[in-house]
């Protein structure tokens, strides 16, 4: 059977992303009835060309027909239409509204920011309902403090699949997000007057949970091989996988370091996994926590792949170290919601989330490329950045002439939102430079705020 | 139409409560068609003597019918039978289970605990089905720091009706339960080595709340008229609407002193107010938020009316401190999961909401007449207590020669779950007695759990 021919109107002006106007145009078509059940998409390439777009923009949009059920794709064959006698378009609610208000076109190289237009909400909700049908006691049922049996269950599984870590669901914790683990690891492993290291540069809240909890901070200077080793700590906050913000993963020698420093202090370490799904190459980097059961606290989240405000991110605790957690979960209670986790065990034991992270792994995988061929092309007289190949964002490296903060000011002005690698220092290193997140829009959108970027760079350096 | 006879097999030893019984009988008998579409139910008097039960185990039956659309009620005409064809009975699946496990039978007086068993499951499955299909986005949407704005306009609908609270939305703040709003009220307040003050006896992880932050705390003891006024502290979180785990509300005078101490001292107040809607008699008691917007913030929860799974709470934040809590959010991150938001607000503009607080106003309103009767008749020789009319526990105070922990120990072992007032006591007080709740089990078995608590007495006395 051959493609069909599709003539789509595109408007470059409008505040639609290009990949959601194709995307909406096949829609209609499909909804309309004008492009008929089991007709054949035109072949990405060809489509492409046609559309005077990049060939993964139109991936992008089929990828997003697919989640949505309308298209079916068959590997090697393209893509067919749907008979989608069943399925009805959300009405557009004023509810609906709400997600599309805040600032979408300011959000251009925001760090570990996911695009949640990629997100299959149809299915997710659907998903939600059938628990919702099926066992409504569950969504506010009383549960272990732990969190819901089956959900631990299916994160068992996934750090196995992931992360080749091999866990009792019993030594998984849900709780609200990676922070709240975070925070609960340093209630539970210090004390009040001791020393808790964090990487400097770093995920800026560290700093914040630290000395909110009466703890001294001790900031590690990061090297090729990662981050150094505390002096003073009792405990270190540590990115193996992918240190954040630089990139860059710990090398075996300096984990076996850290596991030894920390079994001779009788110390121990906080591995805040925070991307580890987004490896676009190469061999998985195994897990901290999958060299050593007995003093690693492993935190993972799923608001990268979900969006952060579902709020679940989990622990993996020692087993010796159980009976401190539940200790703290009873001082100072639980802050997870009991409502997504059967939903969420549900999505992921019915593959629908190993779909969508498997289409944003691709997706990002071409955002990722579409940067560093930019800033390769376009950007190489200004700055320096090494490809790690992993992550949802890009450390570029200024030099010291070109202050980032300025860039990051002038480039506000023009509604490009980046961040500066200044910004994420704490006392002992001085980086500069911006952070580019690369995930949260499409490649039309990212060649648009890089042509203004570059725009800025130009302003400054004359 | 004459009302239809019924007879029901009871079983008295199981470990299924009476009313649930009598709710599943009527059910199945509905849903098979023995009991037709229309027929009148018996009246809830006659019935209850006809099954020997008490009259409000009737009606808690009904009434849990009602909630799940199988009867109507007509005031003052009794109930019906719906016409149920597009009913579906919920499947018993396995996740059911999970609910029904974490021993209901020695959850007798715990405090504070809603009985599940009157929730709408069913009808809360609906509304949160309802956003899925609608605008299944909103579930994981990005949305303002501060929660999902159509929840936060019912919230200030729900003070305003409820609790007598003129505010704007945006100053209300949705969190992870009353919990996350005090913590996060502490860091927006309070600066390391500054005191604050909390009432002694009172709620448990407050103490852990302050001590965590490196705050000092300052106990403050109770009189008549409510909490003693600090010496020290810039901040005093207070139970004014009915003092935890005492009971009693604060004197209009003492709310004045406190307001005049917060506006001389420059000092805050956090208004606790946890159970407010369980009031059984008399006028509301107004909000000290009512009385001032500057210096106090309110703290409210949805964990007695939903379950604390559930895990939604709000503060209500004077205009001139958003900004400072603003900060802290931005600082620490939010803990409250959007999952829920959506649906609460649908819950609670439908009006569901209201007709599930109204029915367990009424049902907690004969389980606790039925304590106070109990302990009127049959523990008089044993202690005394205050009928404040209001909360979801009574405190029970003992002699000096009866030990509260003794007792707690003992009745544990007779499957009886009873907290003791010493143990809600941190250095200042020492009260000796038993906080019972008395909302999460029925008459029934309140009567059984009476009888076991009586022989533990009587246990200890001879």
């Amino acid at each position: 059977m051959r493609p069909i021919s599709l003539s789509l109107p595109l408007d470059r002006g409008s505040s639609t992303p290009i990949f959601e106007q194709i995307a909406a145009g096949l829609r209609r078509g499909i909804m309309s009835g004008d492009i008929a059940a089991d007709s054949h998409l035109p072949p990405t390439r060809a489509f492409a060309q046609q559309l005077g777009v990049s060939r993964s923009t139109i991936v992008t949009a089929y990828d997003q027909l697919v989640a949505e059920g309308y298209i079916q794709g068959h590997p090697g064959a393209g893509f067919t239409v749907e008979r989608i006698g069943d399925v009805s378009l959300p009405s557009s609610v004023p509810a609906a509204k709400v997600i599309e208000a805040p600032g979408r076109k300011s959000l251009p190289f925001r760090p570990g920011e996911p695009d949640m237009r990629l997100f299959p909400h149809r299915a997710w909700g659907k998903a939600v309902s059938r628990v919702c049908r099926r066992s409504p006691e569950v969504l506010l049922g009383a549960a272990p403090r732990f969190g819901l049996p089956v959900l631990r269950e299916a994160i068992a599984q996934h750090v196995a699949d992931w992360r080749g870590l091999d866990v009792d669901p019993g030594q998984i914790i849900v709780t609200s997000g990676a922070g709240d683990a975070v925070e609960m690891s340093l209630r539970a492993l210090c004390s009040r007057g001791e020393t808790a290291a964090l990487e400097d540069p770093g995920y800026r809240p560290l700093k914040e949970f630290i000395t909110a909890q009466g703890l001294k901070p001790e900031l590690l200077t990061i090297d090729d091989a990662g981050a150094a080793l505390p002096k003073k700590a009792q405990l270190a906050i540590l990115t193996p996988s992918q240190q954040f913000p630089l990139g860059g993963s710990m090398t075996p020698q300096r984990r076996h370091e850290f596991l030894r420093w920390a079994e001779e202090r009788d110390g121990w370490l906080i591995e805040d996994d925070y991307d580890s799904e987004f490896r676009f190459a190469g061999r998985p980097i195994p897990a901290l926590a999958g060299l050593d059961n007995s003093r690693t606290v492993y935190v993972g989240s799923f608001s990268k792949i979900f969006s952060n405000t579902l709020r679940i991110g989990y622990a993996i605790v020692p087993q010796a170290l159980l009976g401190r957690f539940a200790e703290v979960q009873r001082q100072f209670g639980t802050r997870a919601s009991m409502m997504p986790q059967a939903p969420l065990a549900e999505f992921m034991q019915s593959g629908e989330f190993y779909r969508h992270l498997r289409r944003v792994r691709r997706t990002y995988g071409q955002r990722r490329q579409h940067l560093v061929d930019a800033l390769r092309r376009d950007f190489a007289d200004i700055g320096q950045f090494t490809d790690h190949q992993a992550g949802m964002q890009i450390a570029f490296h200024l030099p010291q002439e070109i202050s980032d903060q300025q860039i990051v000011a002038l480039a506000a002005e023009q509604d490009i939102v980046v961040e500066a690698l200044s910004s994420y220092c704490h006392a002992t290193t001085k980086y500069n430079g911006l952070l580019l997140g690369f995930c949260g829009f499409d490649e039309e959108e990212m060649q648009g705020a890089l042509v203004r970027l570059r725009q800025v760079f130009d302003l400054v350096k004359t």
